[in-house]
């Protein structure tokens, strides 16, 4: 198989990296030469050129540049892909990139991918092989999707260790917006609170530190996210600040039972079968 | 040496069994009958009664009931622990604790601790021996406490491997209101809302589960702590919420830069001598 990955951060050079150590020939791509330099220098892709020269001969190509980049990079690259078998991504967000596909002519091959693994760090120094190893990766067709294309996506993930699960791109985008874009705000809006208020990172404990953890992660990359996501992130961010209002009130009324009432609330329910 | 732990839940469980491991004979109580008696069949401790019938043997009192029911408690036993070298809690606030050692009269052999150890497990079946090793430990003097209190307080802690920090009662509530009890209800408040947005916690990521590790909390336990220190928690909670809202304006704004900005002014400033 012959594979080109462009975009050679975190989740890009992890492709890239899981894709050569299988055996896959990759060419890649980065918008930072020293990011291609070192990829190339270690051997695990040959460099594409900023116009794409060559890429015809990938059977797969995976897009792997923040959220915001990707509509004008599927662009690009459209007249030279028509003859791939699959073009994904990796964002966080599966509505702009399914319409952005549909817009560049390039539905038929094309499904969004978003694994859950990551990391606060990032860029190729941060990648490795086994980043998607036992992760979850959400597939999102376009209207246009071949099923040839989903099998590619699908063998792809797996190839890399992952477990697939399809799932509607608007649908994704709202669960996404709950489960991973507001915990990552969450975490940011009390990192930045603590910072404000002269609370050092070392005053933590186990707990403010796990709470914590994700408000280290690239600033420029959530922005994107939360921008494109914004409808659905809103609503949850709502959420959250009409809890923290609630529970002021309740401890402003001293009431025990009301506040007890808040924390028994305010948490998943138990697990089917747990006691 | 001979000690005595009221309250064996997983603090006052853990502190028994690590100074039972220890050699030092240890007498227990808990309100739960079925606390107590596992705790004496475990050979962990000699079970004292209601009445606290022998207290007066114990050179060391550790109380580790919840924060509401401590200074009841204090009260209770006040008349029997005025030969001990040293009586201390275990609870998550101190000013509340310190006032109430006080006016027990028992101001000059008391020496609030705070433990940062913790799990949001609870109970006797939840208390280990090593819960304490490397924690950092808060200790908070009366105005009347002795140098030898502190001196036995100190000495307590290191014998079980944690390393103890000398606080006022009174900063370490603001300080604690802002790193460890908002941490709690802004955990708590996220798992509340994806909750009740149907978003169940098997949808979350690394991130997301370590965001609202936390809402597994005790509700009751932490009832009793945000009440306590509720003039401290609730300004912390208010900054949370101004920034949620922030970041929502400039979503709505639609402004990259302005989202940009939020997510890199809402972070832990990098560590000194960091790249």
């Amino acid at each position: 198989m012959r594979a080109a990955v462009l975009g050679l951060g975190l989740v890009g050079g992890s492709v890239a990296r899981a894709l050569a150590e299988g055996g896959v020939a990759v060419s890649g791509w980065d918008a930072e030469p020293a990011a291609l330099g070192a990829a190339a220098r270690a051997g695990v892709v040959e460099p594409l050129d900023d116009g794409f020269a060559g890429l015809e001969a990938a059977e797969v190509v995976v897009v792997a540049v923040p959220v915001p980049a990707a509509p004008a990079l599927l662009r690009r690259i459209a007249r030279r892909v028509g003859g791939a078998r699959l073009v994904t991504d990796v964002g966080s967000t599966q509505r702009s990139a399914v319409a952005a596909a549909g817009a560049a002519g390039i539905g038929a091959c094309f499904v969004a991918s978003h694994p859950l693994a990551g990391s606060h760090r990032s860029g190729w120094d941060a990648s490795c092989a086994g980043l998607f190893r036992g992760a979850r990766v959400y597939l999102s067709p376009t209207p246009a999707t071949t099923p040839a294309a989903m099998g590619a996506a699908d063998a792809l993930w797996a190839r890399m260790g992952a477990r697939t699960e399809p799932i509607g791109a608007e649908v994704h985008d709202r669960l996404l917006a709950w489960s991973s874009h507001a915990p990552q705000a969450v975490s940011s809006a009390l990192a930045g609170a603590l910072a404000g208020a002269g609370v050092p990172r070392e005053a933590l404990g186990p707990g403010g530190r796990d709470t914590t953890r994700l408000s280290d992660s690239p600033a420029r990359l959530w922005a994107g996210i939360a921008l494109d996501n914004a409808d659905h992130l809103a609503p949850a961010l709502a959420a959250v600040e009409r809890s923290l209002r609630s529970l002021r009130l309740r401890l402003a009324a001293g009431d025990v039972e009301e506040v007890e009432g808040w924390f028994r609330t305010a948490r998943f329910p138990p697990a089917a079968g747990a006691g």
